[in-house]
């Protein structure tokens, strides 16, 4: 059935692996002005491909790269741009260029990149791209970047209750040729006033006979989302839900855009980058392209937050000059009794913090999880006391009583800063606080200090009297 | 054209709110064993919050109502399970009510499920699944699970290279009626050795005539994975491309099954959530209905790590203590040197971590960033230690000689941290181990026994002769 020799001209194509050997020859090119030969690379390449080559060029390459692009692949490559990147790259293009590839974009990433614009050359913009696209623009820019409402596309597929599969097939021809929707999955029905009364899967309109009416195949247990909800909870739902699209609505189910999972993975993995930084003690996510100054700035006021509570620190110890006078084998255990303190409580928190990660706060489950950690860290502060006891007698020749005033401190600091860090993500997450704040520097000073007192106060009250 | 009344029945859901009461109400009701009330309640609710209820329910509670769900819900519900509720409960069910589920779920849930059964109970399920599905999941458990292969689901649409668009439409009306097949997004077109040539979006067949050769339309232009291919490295690709199905192939480029977005954004939250447990220094995932021994045996081994560490320390300051003794000063300022270098380091490491988390490591950007740590590093270092200068003479009323040394010692700390939290990331990847454990206990022990090494050198030299 099948003719082999009609195949031979039909490729299929490896992932690129782009590598340093390809980004130097890129450069070369640049610096030759071979402009031809890097136009012929990148036709061979996904617009992906290119992004990420321009976003590892230096500056002046990734300008001069990015303007050898014609229109239709510029506007692939500019979303995939890194964000600063890409508002050097856009600063220098002249208006002409900006207008030709945002009229060419989807509506969300239209409004993206509009905002970044100085004021002056974003209105030349909307005042000439398509009229229609200007207005959705215009009214998308109003919501706020992280919300549903900032992350939605104006372009969807619908028609309204009373249509037949044959209207709807109709719908997605014109929606898919004409208007150029991307991913088209689903096609939504609406009411006269626009609300959303339900939707069909693209395949429905496949395998149902053309005069069939909609109402009678159509889904009506919606999910949906309103503008306002926020990206991170859109997240989830999409998730939980196992959808590829979203339906936004406003506070009367009027249909106004959808979201689609590719934008949701992105917000996925900003997220979870966040967190991570948070952790870490990073107050804002940090590109590889930014200034050393910048990066400076994003990370000092952390370290100060580190350095007032060690400064606290510093003064618990001096205020305890007199006891680490009289035993000196004491300083030589502050390094555990902070370190095991930490550990024990980051380890709780980011526990807390994942166990959370949904919309709400399971009340009964963060009693029940609070007697669990008590346990936990009861059972692990003894294993740990144990081993400290017969590591100080056995490496430090500790005398005995000190040996267990060492012990039982390292107890009660384990059970206190795991508690410590099961408790503030939930408080802070009931305070509108990022429950991941609680695994950074804040927290982890605050157990510092805790430990330091109940070390030295338990060494104090045995053996310096 | 649209008539109101018609749409009275028509009702458009909220997403759920399940909250305690909610779920207290169940309690309730299962305790009176008041199965039709229970039943009622779970039949207005989408499968993924029947899952979330159970998943939150005491464990005879959720055997109990998982028990009450009939087939067809049972399938949707069990995949939304936590695994480890997952495998208790179906441990309790006998091996038909296994059977049939298993018998209604995709492969890919399939050999999920099937590869935690106890062997005997596995067997008799794939004996008595339909058994072409039976065959597909014995194939697919060979791969590991967290491979492309374990990811991928063998039930895909596919037609000859010589097929019409007409042909595509019957294979997605008999894939999906007759196999069940759901989300359809591409038709794959494959060689008469089931090679992987191209393929069309479902919208194609809609907006083209039928009688159309999909030759004519195909995309060749594929992006694919094999089997093997880690699934970490899967998500990125998918990530990267925006795609919301990939195409599995085996070495000579046979179709073997796909790979879709719902999948993916699992693993993206799964390996999300391990690099936030690998840096709070947890051995795997832990969930919340583990028991307090095996959350204690997932936390202890890094606390081991951070105890083992820090008796060294402790050995570095006790071959130090007569420079303490003479200088008790130096003692105080253990818990910032420790804590600042241990920031730094972390802040640094992360960045890296993130900064390498596509596929492949840029060499030539790894000394550029380094080079940049380096000069952010000597900032920050800079800023910290004359904060610390002023401090140290306020706070404390240090000798200027000793807190120009302490200072000192707090900028090379700092700098010395910063670099090898940026180094230590980019060896463990080149040694195949995941970077983001250089985040963990390891390296910040160890920056804490060289901060102490640096700093107490550094006052032994200069006061103490």
């Amino acid at each position: 059935m099948q003719n082999q020799n009609e195949n031979e001209n039909i490729t299929v194509r490896d992932v690129i692996q782009i590598d340093n050997e390809l980004l130097q020859n890129i450069s070369s090119l640049i610096e030759d002005e071979a402009n031809q030969a890097i136009k012929t690379i990148f036709t061979n390449l996904h617009p992906a491909d290119i992004a990420e080559i321009i976003n590892h060029l230096p500056f002046d390459d990734a300008q001069y790269a990015f303007g050898l692009l014609d229109t239709e692949t510029a506007v692939e490559v500019v979303t995939e741009l890194d964000e600063e990147l890409r508002e050097k790259v856009l600063n220098e293009l002249d208006k002409e260029k900006i207008t030709d590839i945002v009229d060419e974009l989807d509506t969300d990433d239209a409004t993206d990149i509009v905002s970044d614009l100085p004021d002056e050359v974003a209105e030349h913009v909307l005042d000439n791209i398509d009229p229609e696209d200007s207005e959705d623009v215009k009214e998308l820019m109003k919501y706020p970047e992280e919300s549903a409402g900032g992350l939605m596309n104006s372009d969807f597929i619908s028609v309204d209750i009373n249509a037949l599969v044959k209207d709807a097939i109709e719908a997605v021809r014109i929606g898919s040729l004409e208007e150029k929707i991307e991913d088209i999955y689903t096609i939504y029905i609406l009411a006269d006033d626009e609300t959303l009364l339900g939707f069909v899967h693209l395949k429905e309109l496949i395998i149902n006979p053309p005069e069939t009416p909609l109402k009678n195949i159509m889904e009506e247990d919606l999910i949906y989302v309103t503008a306002d909800m926020d990206q991170e909870e859109v997240a989830n739902i999409m998730d939980k839900y196992d959808l590829i699209s979203i339906p936004v609505v406003d506070e009367n189910k009027k249909m106004l855009g959808r979201i689609t999972i590719d934008d949701v993975v992105d917000v996925i993995q900003e997220e979870a980058a966040e967190d991570l930084q948070k952790v870490a003690g990073l107050s804002e996510d940090e590109e590889y392209s930014y200034s050393t100054i910048r990066i400076s700035r994003n990370r000092l006021p952390w370290l100060f937050v580190s350095l007032g509570g060690e400064l606290i620190s510093a003064g618990v110890l001096s205020s305890f000059q007199a006891s680490i006078e009289q035993i000196i084998i004491a300083s030589f255990f502050i390094p555990i009794v902070m370190a095991l303190g930490g550990s024990a409580g980051s380890q709780a928190a980011i526990v807390t913090v994942q166990g959370m990660s949904g919309a709400n706060i399971w009340w009964h489950d963060v009693v029940k999880r609070l007697m669990k950690e008590f346990r936990v860290a009861t059972l692990n502060g003894f294993v740990a006391s144990i081993v400290l006891l017969l590591a100080s007698k056995l490496f430090f020749s500790a005398e005995l009583d000190f040996g267990l005033i060492l012990s039982l401190s390292l107890f009660i600091i384990i059970v206190n800063a795991t508690m410590i860090g099961a408790i503030v993500p939930v408080i802070f997450k009931k305070l509108g606080v990022d429950p991941a704040i609680a695994t950074g520097p804040i927290v982890s000073s605050a157990n510092d200090i805790m430990g330091l007192l109940i070390y030295l106060s338990l060494v104090t009250i045995f053996f310096t009297v």
